[in-house]
């Protein structure tokens, strides 16, 4: 099983995979898409869309999982981002994927513990649970951690926390330290 | 000179082509493009990016006149609108098309002559305009709308209407009504 986790945004957009080998979670790829500063927003939407095609296409993923936006954002900042994620939604489409999507208190309770972690815990965390040799871009280590989090609840990570029994997030949790190195 | 008008909508995008022919504009085409309701979301952005590109690559128009977005919307409304722009810019970004906004308020008042007309007031302006033979639905509508500001005001209609002269808005108002059949 492979998983991408892709965090959208206007000016950074952070992706992440993952693979199942021999029972456990082993990384592929990360890395941030930075759209040419002085292009225009079609241009710069032009850019996340391919870029985010051939990296959907190149890594072939069973699940692609994208941020779930949290809705107190102002209508400006959720018109800007919504922009970013139609093009990143629409790449996915083309490819094929299927697409599921996690809220970000869901994916830093799951890796960190608490829902409240910072961008620095949720980094250091997936430096640990990929035992990677350098802590990734704060908006690649997110992606990393939507893909772990999927990867390790599976579908129940798709449901809201109401609706899900309490020891299947323990469950989940303890699925997550068991894999610290 | 060719102009393609696009008013993007998460149900609903509509889109209108105009051209210059012998000193007037004529219409091309019209339509709305209407994602598969039973789709995901994703699906569905990848309609409107792979429909419109198709549009823009076979119109090859001049410019094309995306509306301008109305801020006082609700942040869950300016996310989802703001999806279907990132599709449909990002579409318009690989076609190469240069891409200017206009507000409703300006296509309205250049169409009807006042910023506070209905949808039914704008087909019918756009249908007498464009020597229609039948009124095109209010998308559509919208979108032949946006052609025509732009294809009348030409540069001045991107410009925010308090930078403007009195005289040109007068001027722009005139060269409406002088179209009129």
């Amino acid at each position: 099983m492979r998983i991408l986790g892709v965090d959208p945004g206007s000016h950074a957009t952070g992706f992440g995979s993952i693979e199942r080998v021999a029972g456990r979670f082993v990384h592929r790829c990360h890395g941030v898409l930075r759209p040419p500063a002085g292009a225009s927003i079609a241009a710069r939407l032009h850019y996340l869309h391919t870029e985010l095609l051939a990296v959907s296409r190149a890594e072939a993923p069973d699940a692609v999982v994208v941020e779930r936006v949290f809705l107190a954002a102002n209508p400006r900042s959720a018109l800007i981002l919504g922009q970013a994620r139609g093009a990143v939604l629409a790449s996915l489409g083309e490819a094929g994927v299927k697409v599921v999507e996690l809220s970000a208190r869901q994916v830093k309770k799951s890796v960190t513990g608490t829902g409240a972690a910072g961008k620095s815990q949720v980094q250091a965390m997936v430096t640990r649970l990929l035992a990677l040799a350098e802590v990734p871009a704060a908006d690649a280590a997110d992606a990393l951690a939507l893909a772990l989090t999927y990867a390790q609840a599976g579908p129940l990570a798709d449901l809201p926390m109401s609706t899900r029994r309490r020891s299947s997030r323990q469950a989940m949790t303890r699925l997550v330290m068991e894999r610290l190195p």
